[in-house]
């Protein structure tokens, strides 16, 4: 759907998981102490996590697909053997991969014997296939039509890389506040190009010549940026209030050394915890 | 051979293996119980897979140079100074890298002092010469030729990135699989490109220069793609129940457990094993 | 600010931050012994130089935006619907980001929760953040502006990778005097560009279409490289002198014997240390 | 030296030294027994091998200046304010990092407080310097011409990636056999680059714009590295061959077991002797 409703919707998707992600990973990295063994709680989050994953993009999906001049799953048109709505479905393609990823974090939960790793493989392949469909589609448009689209290029490209070290790097916190930064940056991304693209509500057009729109636009991905940076960094802190605030009295030491027992630290203990267990 | 043969051997040869990795590798995952050494079994699957590349190379390679309009070994036309059937050459020089990557493979099981790392490295640059010949050999073609050929340098280089990955971590599940899956890919997209560049038995032409076309092998790659994701899934599940029939009661837990005790827990058991044994 | 000072200024910043780190490094490497934890006297180093960051990024943007013919926080020119000085907007961008830096390096000292490796990646973001706003913004501009400015993008983004890299490998020396040369390097090219594009003191102007000028400025590159490099050594060599007179009798035996018990030697003792704590 | 020797003196530069590496390496690999630390016998090598390349590369550089119609230490044309012979100034530029690689070398024998790693840091930038400059200096060329220097890119970017991953994993057995070939690999291409352009003898002349040619000559790229390839393979058997021979009786057994005791091993036999020894 080439209209603000089709990039209003994905960058909501989007930013959802980007804030809850940005609460989450925070509140995972603080709250254990040199406990890396995925608990019950834990556990069943990620599936509540796939769950959404794999609704919303059903949701995508069949909005896709059956809005008015949708293609309503037809792929060719009969009498003049040509492809009936493209777009469409491509759209619906980018979220068929989300939908396995989805999938696949579900599975991860039930079967213990989906290989570690595989979910962040799935969802790395999942940004990766957005990417190169989007790579592909925007050919033979304006300028700033391109050029807007090569920006969400770069938040794509670089979350799918990030995801893609985090199959062999898994809980590794700074990757995963990357991770969570970009998504909510694809997230204001898609709601800024929806408002610039297709101005609702009878905005003034954008010259997309205009060589100095094309250099605001580039300046504004950046703020963007800084503002999702913001966000993260404001969450962070309130998880590092609230959690501190719970733990009462020792909370603020027990919580101030954890950073010089840096991560060798924690490795170490987790692989004294599991020796012991066996 | 520029024809859909040419594009169907090789695409048959590449289904094989990727089929074949796609139940090898879960096989060898899911029944290794911390014991990570390659044992006289494993050893003996990795010759076979050795010869049978060879031969498949060997195959490939008198196809392309003994077929009625092949070059039949000759590369120069002595009397106009000029090349012969080149592509037939260039294929010939990519089944060539296969080849020595199979002979590197039974070296590796005759010889024990091939390094370890170093068959991979060989199929890593097998698969990225491919790349390098298909990059520059579809100059000068029609837009949608150029575009179905470059979709297969996706799969190809990510192929090729993923095995190189496996030099330094070897026997990582995930690595196997991924590269499982881009094989399977990269065979059902060769028979793609045969049915679409040659029409077999008569059927109709594609538009090589209308754009629609384009957009639609460009998802069209993406649902090979799934399709090959589907294709690992039951695989892995398939594999999965045979095994656990196999091992009686026992089965559901001890795999079970598998998980938890990740990749940590059969690095460090091996390498206990390794010491006790000296 | 397209002239000769708009280059100077950040030049400048470049050169006394690749300067200090190119004696801070070595002195760090070659001080400790076997001593990974991070003392307070470094601590405090660091907290300064964020400090000296943000205040430099301060500067630049405040020089960018106040400068008579600056935008002076206009954005909009409200009556033309037009960009104000949409170059000075962007230059802000960049200070801003190297200004987050600065301030991540802060709150790492003041809160000691700020996961370990952070530090790195803002520094990393806001000089692959620099190397985005150049990338697009040379657009249009004669071959030896833009030749001039790309070779600028080799440093960039040679720094945001090996910068990116320090994340997982913090505290190797090889990428901190890799980082630190490269910085040098930005620094004097900086310089540069401002000599060649806006020559000072009516210097002779640059025929910016003539190839050979393309050539020469591909060549002086490399020879910037090369100061940077000698630059570097010179300040390793000064550090050794200074460090081993000080040290007296017992300091060139320590100090040589150190590089055969290399990293591995350190990581252990440092693992050594941090268990002995508990 | 845009001619035939121009090409032949670097290409036996890089045949000498690929050589050298496809023996020395596979009998550092083969005649350690779990013993890493560096014995003097090797220093000494590194040594040689540091001077070695000094001395070559300021052969190169007098070779470039002072050829009759080389520049002769001048850059500029006085009188006309024109550079002089920047191509010859280009390949000593080259020839310097080079140069500088051999000296970083030679310091790490001496001074011992040369950190680990700089070495192969050092020479891959060189590489890397090369690539740069070769691929500023080929625009504006015939297509066979710049075709057959892209391809040389390929050899370059290629061995400096895989030199720089040095840095991190040094002693990699596999790494350093994929440096020795793509070393090789260089030093023949620039012979064959020499025989293409400047065919010695009166040969007949390549037709540079014949796409064919160009098709030609990315095969024979191809048939290059299997030569290059095949030479590897024939050195390491013939060292091991020589070795085997040298150890006697005991030699095939302990040899052969060597593999399957494979890195972890060695890593792990490396540290416990670091520790008894302090």
């Amino acid at each position: 759907m080439a209209n603000f409703k089709g990039h209003a919707l994905p960058g909501s998707f989007f930013l959802v998981f980007g804030l809850w992600w940005s609460v989450k990973y925070p509140l995972m990295y603080l709250s254990r102490r040199g406990n890396h063994r995925p608990n019950k709680c834990h556990q069943r989050l990620e599936l509540i996590e796939g769950i959404v994953k794999a609704v919303f993009s059903l949701i995508g999906i069949l909005a896709e697909q059956f809005v008015p001049d949708g293609p309503h799953m037809h792929l060719m048109n009969g009498e003049e053997h040509s492809w009936v709505k493209l777009m469409n479905w491509q759209h619906s393609t980018m979220y068929l991969f989300y939908g396995l990823s989805g999938l696949v974090d579900i599975l991860t939960y039930f079967s213990l014997n989906v290989p570690r790793g595989l979910d962040r493989l799935s969802l790395g392949l999942a940004v990766f296939i957005e990417g190169l469909l989007f790579y592909y589609h925007v050919h033979n448009r304006p300028p700033l039509d391109q050029h807007i689209h090569s920006l969400l290029l770069i938040a794509i490209f670089g979350g799918s890389i990030s995801i893609m070290i985090e199959v062999f790097l898994r809980d590794h916190i700074v990757l995963e506040l990357f991770r969570s930064s970009l998504t909510i940056l694809q997230g204001t991304w898609f709601w800024q190009i929806g408002f610039v693209l297709y101005p609702p509500g009878g905005g003034a057009e954008w010259d997309q010549k205009d060589h100095d729109n094309v250099m605001f636009i580039t300046m504004c991905f950046c703020w963007h940026y800084v503002v999702a940076l913001l966000i993260m960094g404001t969450n962070y802190f309130l998880v590092y209030c609230c959690l501190r605030k719970r733990k009462g009295l020792s909370g603020d030491g027990s919580i101030g050394i954890h950073k010089l027992n840096s991560n060798k630290t924690e490795a170490r203990a987790a692989l004294l915890a599991e020796s012991e267990e066996e």
